[in-house]
């Protein structure tokens, strides 16, 4: 049977540590991640694929403060289209040449992607996604008053403009998306998040807000159908008791332990928390099973050999053979 | 008959006069324009759309520029990649918010869209695209000598990069494009002329130059069998003499007519001349008309009320009914 898998991909899977760093830094690690991308697509899995955008959007928001005098700033929207242009053009290349190194004829595309969101979800009111650069006290209080953003002290290096993350609910181009999928085709959308959108009297329209990339993932994944969804981040494993001597990494936990460790606090909100809350979105949505591993074990933890798999109760009772 | 058309959408459809103006302006441009795109769907005809991007990467050029002690410079396809993001993301908004309101169920999706160019093609060593900011001729000698770019006067400004414009070979989602064409898509391809790339060894690479967006056109008309291509631009018509007492605007040419005006030095390379070759390459490649109109008039050149047609010799004696 064919496998449909959703890869989202963190900041790691394509950019070098902290910070963007430059386009050749970029272009190399992608090419590392997008090596085991196409593990899976030799293995016969259908894949779609999205991505964060952290440091690059700050890098254009940053961009957009410095030349602020000469240009007009860009609204948040537009500057994570552009994100999605940009990050979009360097997975796809990467992946293709990784493809037609292997002669694999797997089209790829990407497909700019716009996200709804709830004009009256309650984040509109409580912003707590920090974007873009740091200011000091001084000119975030200036920021505040002129522009009416929320900043606040973002770990101990200044002040830091905050935008709501609202829930998404449905995404735009859908169905553009189902059909290249359908079609044979490696797609990649909704980075970012998705770029945000409100509905008003039928009309969309951007707004300044971030939607968390995981349960963004989690909508593209039903979208097409996926039963696995492989969160690709920084670590190897998810760990309980984390730090302290009773430490250890979780090869399988069902929906109901992932509920009962998440309820008890085991997966901080700054880190693996709204990973293990989209697998359990995803499980509860019907999904089969989600996976949070680092990019160069992508293609053994989908064979369930290395990563964290997080499934439905009665199937990991289940024999495997 | 349904019929297939390519619009390819000059800076005018969507910024407002001399350069990239605010955001609320573009998008205010876009909307006016994309009302004369909805009505040639509404009367059934299938669209494609394509777009330049000047002012937009200029800006996007120049901000890389303002932060370059910050922050590392994106190479030209990377700020050709997050141009197509923006300005595919705002064109595809506004579409569908016009679709929206005539209930008229459309889809509408961007696709992320690279062109393949020939690394022995003779324009890479004449540059001659002026791209970004102007420099004084101090800044241009020490950019000249630090990064290798040519610079040259342009416009009584300053001091320009130049970067050569080389032809378009094959555009690499190509497949994607016409999947999502054929599924009843309005497809957003190819923004300001694809991202350029070469092969080497097979691999795809990105290259510093920008490719005519006009004749990129032409590839991604072919590419679904459009019929007709519509280069909207800033005049309702094309003229001959222009300028001179003797000038007359033009309702049709036909191939032979097009040439020989061509040849005469009718059409100027920085005006017309791209556009009116484009048009003859496209009638050569067994395309049935070519169109050069104003937004407003879309439709009504579609109908062969406005705008200048150059059309196939024997068709244009054929009789209309």
């Amino acid at each position: 049977m064919v496998r449909t898998v959703l890869l989202s991909l963190g900041g790691n899977a394509i950019l070098p540590g902290r910070g963007a760093g430059t386009i050749d830094e970029q272009f190399r690690i992608t090419r590392a991640s997008m090596v085991h991308v196409a593990d899976l697509l030799e293995s016969g899995a259908r894949v779609i694929l999205t991505h964060g955008n952290g440091p690059i959007v700050g890098n254009i928001l940053l961009r957009n403060e410095l030349a602020k005098d000469r240009i007009p700033p860009m609204p948040l929207d537009v500057c994570g289209a552009d994100s999605q242009g940009g990050i979009g053009y360097m997975i796809q290349q990467v992946l293709q040449n990784v493809l037609r190194e292997r002669r694999l004829d797997i089209p790829v595309a990407t497909v700019l992607t716009q996200v709804v969101v709830d004009a009256a979800d309650p984040a509109f009111n409580h912003p707590t996604k920090p974007i873009g650069p740091f200011y000091s006290e001084k000119e975030a209080k200036d920021l505040s008053q002129r522009l009416g953003w929320t900043l606040v002290e973002d770990s101990g290096r200044g002040m830091r403009r905050v935008v709501p993350s609202p829930r998404p609910i449905r995404i735009v181009e859908e169905q553009a998306i189902r059909t290249l999928f359908a079609s044979g085709c490696a797609v990649i959308a909704a980075g970012g998040g998705g770029i945000p959108v409100i509905e008003e009297d039928g009309r969309l329209r951007g707004v300044e807000a971030v939607i968390d990339k995981d349960r963004t993932a989690i909508l593209l994944a039903t979208s097409v159908g996926a039963r696995a969804v492989v969160n690709v981040t920084a670590i190897d494993q998810v760990a309980v008791d984390f730090g302290r001597p009773s430490q250890r990494n979780i090869d399988v936990m069902d929906l109901d332990e992932a509920r009962a460790w998440h309820a008890e606090g085991q997966f901080p909100a700054g880190s693996m928390g709204p990973k293990v809350e989209a697998a359990i979105q995803f499980l509860e949505d019907g999904g089969e099973e989600a996976l949070i591993t680092s990019p160069p074990l992508i293609a053994l933890a989908m064979r369930g050999l290395a990563g964290t798999r997080i499934v439905q109760p009665a199937r990991r009772a289940a024999p495997t053979a």
